[in-house]
């Protein structure tokens, strides 16, 4: 993946757990890079999900600080004050405003962040080498079985921009949280509000229609960061120039990232891809695939290579969305299974049963009510999933 | 359990699926029994659960007949006829009218009941011996692995009154489709309407408080019945002599029969009360008593006997509704972990931990904003779960 002008990056030992492995990862930018995100929904979220809000009203980022093996999540307080040691002290080192520093961290819910082992690992990586992508995926992942990153680039006023973002989750050991961060950093000149419309209209088809187990985490952030570097003309809206080139490179990294993200789910073997059509809305259409989506019926049938359909129609019917069952059409790969409310005539289960055995499954579903469409990815549910969950302690 | 005078019970083989049991079940009901019920809300319904909610409006039964291997949901017009064919038989056989036949049917979704079976049954049972609560049980059930009843009485206006309730679900094979089927049978005189706002209240506060896997079955119906035999003065309202006291040993059957099918849960080793205080309405506790008790984080977390509160933090703070993170206080068992946010000073995992290796498992959540409250039961999430839906085939 390539290098992203105006944007430095090292990683350390802070130690959160018995481990010898970095966990610390620090990410400076050049005076002038803006920054756009979105955070969890979750009421009971992290103090740093907190300070990311309160410093993305301003718009500008120095550096971003990422913490694996601690969620610091409810933990009051003591949490809170870690937190603003961690940007006391880098804003300190830049000799900028603590408004200029993101920090995110992933792990247990419930134990304070170590504010010594914090202090400590961030000197140690101001004075760490400069290290490449890979090493940046790996340091903020926790329990995630490959490094997840991904690259678009687009021509943005005659000049060639780039963006790269990495990822970590839905990995998760007991008794870790499952958190997903993701970072995207690109070197195009964008004001920062539309950098944050631009980023939350990507998130809204891409990691807001992601599932792997219905469980919003407390720490879920996907911050953006934009260096100028490029050299283009400001981006300020939609009708500007290579806008439409930016944006749809930026939705093509979210994207990307989301479905590395599913793919290692926990306990995953098969990749779901999910497409509503025909919903009285968009989001209606959404809703009705992520119920889908999170059926532990349609999950353990798919990981059984079932061709259980009528699963599929139980949970479009417990959606609470606009249906009408007699209009309903299901498909499982290029194969119409019912149509109107009832079996098609002459239903042959062997091309179902062998898409089934395959990795990438895709489910259709036709409401046939209005022209709201959507699709969800989620992954299968497994003895996977219930060993990473139950079996094993830390 | 004993016998409710006007209730007259017979099952037989209609042979449904390859097996050699009883699977049609046929309730006799003297004249001027009343019937009240409560139907699945999903929208993809079966034909019997629409004739259920058509015939209640009429208030008045003279019989039930329950199908078990074959839900006949989504078979369209096919499942209409044959439900017809069931209650035009019925009605027939009796000399009444089909508006006061009840009809259920549970198994695999999307293949239509065969009507010439169902018919052949319905000749047998009209000449088979009366049997007994037990056999009805073992009938309705499909794949349950016990038989479920429970009883209750009540004194109303100086008349012993008997109520007797069975029950199938949740156990679930693939591909058959969980269903919850209940019926409640009582010598009460009671008004049907009354009767109706009885079970409604009973039911929001016992089935619709269970969850196994968060997935709502297409067929889902409880009934209740009542042949006025008791010879009680006609119970019309609250403050009837007696309403209460009916009121309170039907919702204690209600509870009974909600607990044994969460105790039946496909998979479960343990059953699990969430008990939620302070929140901002009785709905309120609820929906946050179902988020916890449907999150596959904290079920698996307590199949592991992990004492991993911070995923009853995480689902509380996904559901939806009012909580303030630093108002939350989370117990397991006689055990509090956490309070206004953060764990409870020098917190001891010994005796949670003692209380998660035994089978009935409480947690307490106090949001801390108000008065309402709720008690929502379901059971852990375990490889038997994923057994059952995804490694075995019919």
């Amino acid at each position: 993946m390539p290098e992203i002008a105006g944007v430095a990056k090292r990683v350390a030992r802070a130690r959160y757990k018995e481990w010898d492995r970095c966990d610390l990862t620090y990410v400076e930018f050049d005076a002038g890079t803006v920054v756009a995100g979105v955070t969890t929904r979750n009421i009971c979220c992290s103090s740093e999900v907190e300070l990311c809000r309160d410093n993305l009203k301003g718009g500008k980022a120095r550096a971003l600080v990422v913490n694996a093996g601690n969620s610091n999540a409810f933990t009051g307080y003591r949490g809170r004050e870690a937190v603003e040691a961690i940007t006391n002290q880098v804003a300190a080192h830049l000799g900028c405003s603590p408004t200029e520093i993101f920090v995110s961290s992933t792990g247990v819910i419930g134990v304070p962040l170590p504010k010594d082992k914090a202090q400590a690992g961030l000197r140690a990586a101001f004075d760490a080498p400069l290290c490449n992508w890979q090493e940046v995926a790996d340091t903020i992942g926790t329990t995630d079985t490959f490094a997840k990153g991904a690259k678009a680039i687009a021509i943005v006023d005659g000049k060639r921009i780039e963006i790269v973002g990495v990822i970590k989750g839905s990995g998760m050991i007991a008794p870790d949280m499952a958190t997903m961060l993701g970072y995207i950093f690109t070197d195009v000149a964008v004001e920062p509000a539309f950098l944050q419309t631009l980023l939350s209209e990507a998130n809204s088809s891409t990691f807001s229609c992601i599932t792997v187990d219905s469980d919003t985490s407390t720490s879920d952030t996907v911050l953006a960061f934009a260096t100028g570097k490029a050299g283009n003309a400001i981006l300020t809206g939609h009708d500007d120039t290579g806008a439409d080139a930016f944006a749809s490179a930026l939705h093509d990294v979210c994207r990307q990232l989301a479905h590395l993200v599913v793919r290692d789910g926990e306990g995953a073997q098969k990749f779901i891809a999910i497409h509503v059509t025909g919903a009285a809305s968009d989001g209606s259409a959404r809703r009705i695939g992520l119920a889908i989506a999170n059926s532990p019926l349609v999950k353990t049938a798919i990981a059984g290579e079932d061709a259980n359909w009528g699963r599929v129609v139980m949970a479009v019917g417990k959606a609470g969305e606009p249906a009408d069952r007699d209009r309903l059409s299901i498909s499982f790969g290029a194969t119409q299974v019912a149509n109107n409310g009832l079996p098609v005539d002459g239903y042959d289960e062997t091309p179902v049963a062998a898409h089934l055995k395959g990795q990438e499954i895709g489910i259709g579903v036709d409401i046939g009510l209005g022209s709201g469409s959507a699709t969800v990815w989620t992954c299968d549910l497994t003895h996977g999933y219930i060993s990473i969950n139950a079996d094993y302690r830390s």
